[in-house]
């Protein structure tokens, strides 16, 4: 197999932060996403989402979404599980990292793309256009992390992680949140000490720099 | 177990479809959304994300979340799988699921929340406050399910259903984004016939009548 990859992407970077954490060993192949490289081929046709990264496995299929090559590559090697050990713990694993990518990562991405000027032309992931960058979108994707950052302060209040007492997808979710959310001048509040603790720790982790 | 459900929420719909395709049977508990009952004891503490449906297990676990609920069904009821039978399958249909509604369903989710009136005081899901429903967030998300409905008329050209030869969650989730698309005034363009031949298909399910 091998992962298309750019190491810019947020996206990209959340699945190598879930590889090393796993300690797999993937190849990697780059792909030239600020030259266009996504909408030509071979790209075009591997996955035509047109985001990175990708995952082609060796008889040609192409899994092109982050969270479907994680699990996929859970299920290949299950040591040092990042989605759960049993159906339980694997439903609240995903409840976790769900609530945190739906209420908190993605509207931070669309409030970032909404942002910065680097963005302009491509302001939903894999398009090309001329759709405008709107500060409603920012301003919302602020609101929408003042309330997930609130929340996730309770739960860190009793809990180590985010998903429970392991570390998780979730807390890579949560940390590409917490990444996108400043980049927007949205840091965690000082409101939030439980949530700060977190950060701290995953912060530390050898995983956060790759 | 007991799912706590709302009947008019669209979560609440997607998993009960989910449910009705699997031909499982599982007791439900009607929660009074309108009245506010999420953000009161018992519900509040069950589930602090305050949405529906969640599904509280037998030890007292509560799993607030539709697709982490779907999942955690296939785990315990194996047969008629909708969510892949091998990790490659599982892969391709996790990609299909989560683009159809990072691309599509969610972005319809949130225009429906800043369009509708019914909405005011609780545009994004799970709060109440006095945020604002903004007009630039329904435009967007007529923007993206433009673009969606367009990819997917192209993968639908040569595949009976979204995520290949079998029906899967990825058509409930598609379902469901046609289902809100429409509310706000978006359906399936006359220029995706193959997107339309699909929507068809699945409206003569008896599973979009539960």
């Amino acid at each position: 197999m091998k992962l298309y990859d750019f190491p810019p992407a947020v996206n990209a970077q959340r699945v190598r932060m879930f590889i090393a954490e796993k300690g797999l060993d993937v190849p990697m192949v780059e792909v030239d996403v600020r030259a266009g490289a996504l909408h030509e081929e071979p790209c075009r046709s591997m996955n035509p989402f047109a985001v990175v990264p990708f995952l082609e496995l060796d008889d040609g299929t192409c899994i092109g979404e982050s969270i479907a090559i994680c699990r996929y590559l859970e299920e290949l090697h299950p040591q040092d599980p990042l989605m759960g050990r049993d159906p339980k713990e694997r439903a609240i694993v995903e409840m976790w990292n769900r609530r945190v990518e739906l209420d908190g990562f993605m509207p931070a991405l669309h409030a970032l793309r909404n942002a910065d000027p680097v963005y302009a032309g491509r302001v939903l992931p894999g398009t090309r256009n001329d759709l405008a960058q709107l500060p409603e979108i920012v301003g919302r994707g602020k609101d929408a992390l003042a309330i997930l950052f609130d929340r996730l302060d309770t739960r860190l209040a009793g809990s180590p992680f985010i998903a429970g007492e392991r570390f998780s997808v979730a807390d890579v979710t949560g940390w590409f949140t917490v990444q996108v959310a400043s980049r927007i001048g949205v840091p965690i509040p000082d409101t939030c000490p439980n949530a700060e603790r977190w950060r701290r720790e995953v912060a530390d982790r050898p995983s956060t720099r790759v």
